[in-house]
């Protein structure tokens, strides 16, 4: 398949990237509303790779030609840009599953606390910016983007999986678990989705109160 | 130390006085509404550790008696009834910690969702209805009851521990780590409690989407 990382130039984009790149036969285009800064960041993961010997070929566009012709595109944006970026690729989505894995949060007492947009959750953020036939999956939520980019980092994180689309859903689980170390699940419906992402805060909170955990993702067992 | 398990007779107050009787040397009392219910319930108990070939001795009291001279009172009760019980026991409690369990959620458009009351956490409500004085620990939330009651089941899970007085925190955090495969994580004050409770409806959310898992709790890594 061709995942299309729109907005991809940051760590989230930067980890998928990899490790899509490294542990798949998937073919991975970086998106960015720059084009240059999308081939300059596209050029860097393929040094990455290649300082590991592994030889490999990762283009960059401006995002909407990015998500042309993707089978799967991510949007790897905070939750502020989100809508915008869809907007901007709507018409070459057709109807390509577009993955939302940003969340709402703000700092409140000293902690992090979810935060939805007034719609209920950012997933349905996307979802209502989504043109309609697209299938908007929410995955890969809260994962700790450093950890993911270090390649040496071995994550045994589950990933949950939403979306009213099972089609659409069953790719995105199966392209989960072409990761090594994630195991994608499902979580529900589209409407499960404060609980997903609600799961982003309380990793961050338990990080942050001590002192011999960070980068933390999460194992259901 | 003595444990009071105030509403100690249903599978909350089951998981945990079964396991913190095999595993720890503290004293487990069970409390109820009725004396006699929580007798029964002790025995029971106890009938259930003696099969094991675990002697020991479990008393059974109305609440007010449970939480006089405890060192730990844990609320084993439904959100709906965290309030009565706390006022029923107030007098009992002078500075003992009060851990709420307790979690607020809501099944709509099919999964269950957060549903946190008016002072924005169900830990908060329990911290309103203690006494001035009776710090309020978060603990032990959405553990999968019929599997905490199980001896059988090995568990692995990690249960957050929220508070604003550091002390009654690092007691409850050593109770939980006295139970073998529960390890105590700080989850920050009580303000961070949203997030910690938030993670039961994502655990039934995955548990009810997926045959092949139940009964599930989470290991932060």
């Amino acid at each position: 398949m061709r995942i299309a990382l729109l907005g991809g130039t940051g760590d989230l984009g930067e980890g998928l990237a990899l490790r899509l790149m490294r542990d798949t036969d998937h073919e991975v285009v970086v998106g960015s509303r720059d084009p240059e800064k999308a081939r300059d960041r596209a050029a860097a993961y393929e040094d990455e790779l290649a300082g590991r010997g592994i030889d490999t070929k990762i283009n960059g566009f401006a995002n909407p030609m990015a998500a042309d012709r993707a089978d799967v595109a991510i949007a790897c944006v905070p939750a502020y840009h989100l809508a915008d970026t869809i907007e901007a690729v709507a018409d070459s989505l057709d109807d390509t599953p577009l993955v939302s894995p940003a969340v709402g949060m703000q700092r409140d007492e000293g902690v992090m606390q979810y935060n939805p947009p007034g719609v209920g959750s950012v997933t349905a953020l996307a979802a209502d910016a989504a043109p309609a036939g697209v299938p908007v999956v929410g995955a890969f939520h809260g994962l700790a983007a450093g950890r993911l980019a270090d390649l040496d980092s071995d994550l045994g994180w589950d990933v949950p999986v939403i979306g009213d689309d099972d089609g659409a859903k069953a790719t995105v689980t199966d392209l989960v678990d072409a990761i090594d170390g994630l195991r994608g699940l499902d979580a529900g419906p589209l409407a499960a989705a404060p609980a997903v992402e609600s799961l982003t805060p309380l990793l961050i909170n338990v990080a942050a109160s001590n002192d011999d955990l960070a980068d933390l993702g999460v194992h259901f067992t």
